[in-house]
């Protein structure tokens, strides 16, 4: 007569704000490689757009010497590619920085792991054909509204360094997970960017613009900088790729636990190289042991679970610290850099919890 | 062509862990005075039972003149009563104690509003006739498990005193919102203690026990027990009423806004008293201004909605704060009394936006 099964145990997204929608993955639940589409973290900087048979149209133009039109059904029968990739929104664990910024107040969920299928932009590019002057390539979705800081109505739009624009994997993406992406991330068209934060993989993709000078629009401009000092704008820098970074999944901060044997378990990621190692302390960063990378964990744009067995028999406070390190010798920093608008948050992830 | 109706923007509980089951209201996005049922808090102590026959049984023994057993069926034809109640885990807001205190890291959400109808406790008392020399009640709930500081396994049980169980709005109840409680809040039997925190309100109701003496099992001696010192038991006393509070749901922590006006809207409750003011202050409690208390506000054990409109020219930093006072003269205090296990938490709520 148990009608509750534990298939009902289920976690949720974890909601910030519904309008525009910027809900978080429940990340401290999710245990499988691939994050289940339900489960993908929702970031929006407006209301979600209307679907009109425009959405199905994509052009590339600009400094082309064959702008072109391509129309859905085309790009779902060019050459396609198909990664496991990490996307993490880079306001992913604003809410640790020290001091406080304003913005979405993300925990650790804002951050997912995709199949993703699509058209390598750089065969699109090829076939409009690049003039010699070109800097730059603009993207624009078909998503637009209104920001607090500036009068008008925007478009979101970014733009690509040539090179990130011709790297094999951008893609202009149709499938999420061996399906159609979900409309709330991005159908029909979603470009793509290996490595990066997830504000350059624009959603509703309407737009290809090749440019010959620098993109100044305000998502690229205003937002995604990181700016170091509080009042100024002094050596600022855009945000680009992910951080090498780690999340204690499970136990919980702040959690009571009993003596014995716990499993400690959690990811690790990095935008251009591979988790190498992660290393757990336990005591305020001493000594560091090395915890277990757990299979798939090769693919060039994935995350890696890890865990680790820990025997604790003496009751009191500890305090658990993981650290990952990638192949290019990126390493997590005691202390996040500091930035007002607070992105890239990579200090060394640090739970307490209490053994009674 | 839009096929994404603003309805499916909805928010959803926030999960903090699975095993047992802990997840939180979505507060900030819950506008409706009676909470819809599956965006009821849901805090448990162990894994949910398993449902039986016996669940439709419900003894009342101990220092009676006859002991007894209702069934399921013979309740409902009994006298009802139905009233909105809050209900609160006595560890909301536990996350914002300073120093951090262990346990679920519960946000503003462990707080629901339900419609509760069932049969006054005292009634089913009365047919079992108290002897002369009783001093506590004890309702023991189908729910039982291991500890992680003691040994054994455990069923949740908790005593009320017996002018709290005689309370006639302390109820036997079997419906929520008009239908069936539902399985994860205690079908088909719990205990509903108002005023109270939430731990008082026993799910899945199994026994009645008229006691004697001092009731002293772990959910009543150990926990819920505010302990006001971080090394000792000194000056320790029981959990008990819900305090004087409120809770800012929109705007959000460290939101970006713009010039113009806001809409400043939140909850404020109490256990005994009825919320008669909440008032707002913009100049870190210099002085401060009337928010408006919406209709109903008169149920005696409901939350209040209330609002303020508030128009900011001036961009820069600003700090809300919002504060409830009760018709006993409870008043939300500048900080919230420290307890070692993180109980009661009710400092005035304040937070901060930025207007850009």
């Amino acid at each position: 007569m148990n009608f509750y099964k534990s298939s009902i145990l289920k976690p949720y997204l974890t909601t910030h704000t519904l309008a525009p929608e910027n809900q978080e993955t429940p990340i401290h639940h999710i245990k499988r490689w691939v994050t289940p589409r339900k489960y993908v973290y929702r970031r929006n900087h407006f209301s979600y757009p209307t679907l009109t048979p425009n959405f199905f149209l994509l052009s590339v133009e600009g400094k082309v010497k064959h702008p072109l039109i391509f129309n859905f059904n085309t790009l779902l029968s060019m050459p396609s590619t198909t990664a496991a990739m990490v996307l993490e929104c880079s306001g992913n664990k604003r809410s640790y920085f020290d001091p406080k910024v304003y913005g979405e107040q993300w925990k650790d969920g804002a951050i997912s792991q995709g199949i993703w299928k699509g058209v390598p932009l750089r065969h699109l590019l090829t076939l409009a054909g690049l003039e010699s002057s070109v800097k730059e390539v603009v993207f624009e979705g078909h998503d637009y509204g209104p920001r607090t800081d500036l009068e008008g109505i925007f478009s979101y739009a970014r733009s690509l360094p040539l090179d990130k624009a011709l790297h094999p994997d951008t893609l202009i993406a149709y499938e999420l997970n061996g399906k159609p992406i979900p409309f709330k991330h991005g159908y029909p068209l979603r470009l793509i960017v290996p490595q990066w934060y997830g504000m350059a993989s624009v959603k509703w993709l309407k737009r290809i613009t090749v440019i010959d000078h620098e993109f100044r629009g305000p998502f690229q401009a205003i937002d995604y900088v990181y700016y170091p000092h509080k009042e100024d704008n002094s050596e600022k820098r855009p945000v680009t790729n992910i951080h090498v970074n780690s999340t204690i999944q499970q136990p919980m901060p702040y959690q009571l636990l009993d003596t014995g044997t716990h499993k400690i378990s959690g990811i690790a990621y990095s935008g251009e190289g591979k988790i190498q190692e992660v290393k757990l302390s336990f005591d305020g960063g001493k000594t560091w042991d090395s915890a277990n990378l757990k299979e798939p964990y090769n693919s060039p744009y994935s995350w890696t679970f890890w865990d680790y067995t820990w025997k604790v028999n003496e009751k009191g406070e500890y305090i658990i610290m993981s650290r990952a390190k990638d192949s290019k010798g990126n390493i997590q920093p005691l202390k996040a850099e500091w930035n007002r608008r607070g992105y890239g948050y990579n200090a060394i992830y640090a739970i307490k919890v209490k053994v009674e």
